[in-house]
């Protein structure tokens, strides 16, 4: 793969990223020295997120908070941490802040959980994912990729190395090679191309496998996929 | 877990056995020391498929050949390795042949392959998987269990151990350990509990999403679920 585009594109915007998976994967990024702007419905919300970090990781960390159109309006990479209940009305609300250099990155499944069913299950979405659903409410030319489905907010809070594949999937292969750089900025994170977007259908559904080995088990699992030659994946 | 129920149970009955996937299986178990009748619709053809097994393994190889129907009437376990364009009609078929005590296993992926589409999509299937269609096609109380979904021919006929959990579902909890002490034969398989019949969905959708991968990658992909402790596995 060629050099990472990502040092050229700016600060990382993590739309709803006060709640857990968005709070983990700021808090990551910030730790590989990357620009984070954490983004909330009320901005006071986003910037006590963004002093969490600062408190974790040093006042160096190069994290800031915002209310989310403002985010949108501010960077060119958006990584959608959206509980599914709001995922659709909040995108029709930030369609019109979203730049047109954008990359959308979508980490949402469609979990039964949100309408008050089983984590363990998942929801069947019309356009066939949550991603794919998306990918027709950001502005046309917008690339949507679809990753970090698969990687629990514990795995990201944790000290450790995340024991778990990021698979990105989309349509636009040069925003899946930029998000598979962000993705190997995680310890541990293999950044696999998972082919189009289609196959975001797939990762959701996995999310709720993952869920129910947690639960059986107590613990906080995560997928790898085995047989892959080196070439298969970005490492930091 | 206690102890496996397997070495009291008999003959591994293998329909559509001189397939590759169903002859990987066959040839594993068989080398694992078990019992194993393949099934074809030809007992000549399942007859040589034994044959080619004893030859790699050696005379004293437990491995027999025989029309589907009558391995359904001698075995109270069987494992279905049927593609998803005969899976309906075939079940219906050897309905009238299985025992009452068997186990039947599903293995089956509604790849759109089965109707000339991409072997990287499934067909939606009414029930929601081909297990859970097998399930109503079954006579009355014998449990269906879906497994080895996502262990490709190629893995199962190669020397080396296995690089893939295989993840088993099924609402019959008995059925289920009986099953994952089946799989746990098979060098390198770790046999993991999936939790219900209905997470076969996923395990049919993560096959087209490992052969995409395999595509992509010219090789053989598996899956490993991470974070899980010991006891959450059955080893050889």
């Amino acid at each position: 793969m060629t050099e990472p585009r990502l040092t050229n594109i700016g600060p990382i915007g993590v739309i709803g990223g006060t709640g857990a998976q968005g709070f983990g994967l700021a808090l990551r990024w910030a730790q590989a020295g990357e620009a984070v702007v954490i983004g909330s419905r009320e901005a006071g919300r986003a910037q006590q997120a963004a002093e969490r970090i600062k408190k974790k990781l040093g006042r160096d960390a190069k994290v800031s908070g915002d209310e989310n159109r403002a985010v949108c309006a501010s960077c060119d990479l958006l990584v959608l941490t959206i509980p599914f209940e709001g995922h659709a009305a909040l995108l029709k609300e930030l369609k019109p802040s979203i730049r047109p250099g954008a990359i959308v990155v979508d980490t949402t499944v469609p979990l039964a959980a949100s309408v008050g069913g089983h984590a363990t299950r998942t929801l069947a979405v019309w356009q066939g994912s949550a991603a794919e659903q998306a990918a027709e409410l950001v502005p046309a030319g917008v690339p949507l990729v679809a990753a970090f489905q698969n990687v629990g907010a514990k795995l990201l809070t944790d000290e450790s190395p995340v024991e778990c594949d990021v698979i990105v999937c989309g349509d636009d292969r040069d925003a899946v090679k930029t998000v598979r750089h962000l993705a190997a900025k995680i310890p541990g994170v293999r950044a696999l191309d998972g082919g189009a977007l289609e196959n975001a259908r797939v990762l959701e559904q996995i999310t709720a496998l993952l869920i129910g080995f947690s639960v059986r088990n107590k613990t906080h699992c995560g997928i790898r996929i085995t047989g892959l030659p080196a070439s298969a994946f970005v490492s930091r």
